[in-house]
């Protein structure tokens, strides 16, 4: 009977752990995961995709390339973007991102869950 | 009360899947995963990291590092490979490379459930 742990082959003193990523394609197309999470909390925290790029360390294009592309992978517009100059303007979550943000932490939650069995089943 | 499905964002005729990768990190530094538990088995159906490699599309010095890493990272030599030179020697896996390679195996079917009870969630 093979043994469930990896117990024998561990070396003492070293620590190993479960660890994994977790995303949503849509039609085979990465569509929402960590990366698009924390952009949307960032834009919600800040009111601003530039405030919210420089906060992720990541160029405006970027930022602005992304949520243009969450914006075409569902039925809703995840960011609406008020025109406006100089200290004007500023950038607010839909209801529909607001959704999403709150699945995708659920969904963090259940995988913090697995994780944290399959490191039990790893190191007990 | 949040709804805990997507259906109302979701695009019709589109298909959102949840996926996601697991690995196992030793000291902070993955050790093993998909790609390894491939090329352990690779070594085991060949007899040999050169076939093996050949077989995954990676350098035989890229499969070859990535044996020794293992070899370092458990208590346990995990591929043992016999001198010989044209058509002699060859790689076998030893009982620990064995065990790993279904601890993996184990672990992969355990985060598939996972992802199938995931994309329920998702879709029903």
């Amino acid at each position: 009977m093979m043994k469930q742990n990896l117990d024998s082959i561990q070396k003492p003193g070293s620590r190993y752990t479960a660890k994994g990523t977790l995303w949503i394609e849509c039609d085979g197309r990465r569509c929402f995961g960590p990366g698009r999470a924390q952009l949307l909390t960032a834009i919600a925290g800040t009111g601003s995709i530039n405030k919210a790029a420089r906060q992720m360390g990541m160029s405006y294009k970027k930022a602005w390339n992304m949520v243009q592309e969450l914006n075409s992978q569902f039925t809703e517009i995840m960011v609406i973007t008020q025109p406006g100059g100089e200290g004007g303007g500023g950038s607010v979550l839909t209801p529909a991102a607001q959704e999403l943000v709150s699945y995708h932490e659920a969904m963090r939650l259940r995988f913090q869950q697995f994780l944290a069995l399959e490191n039990e089943l790893l190191n007990d």
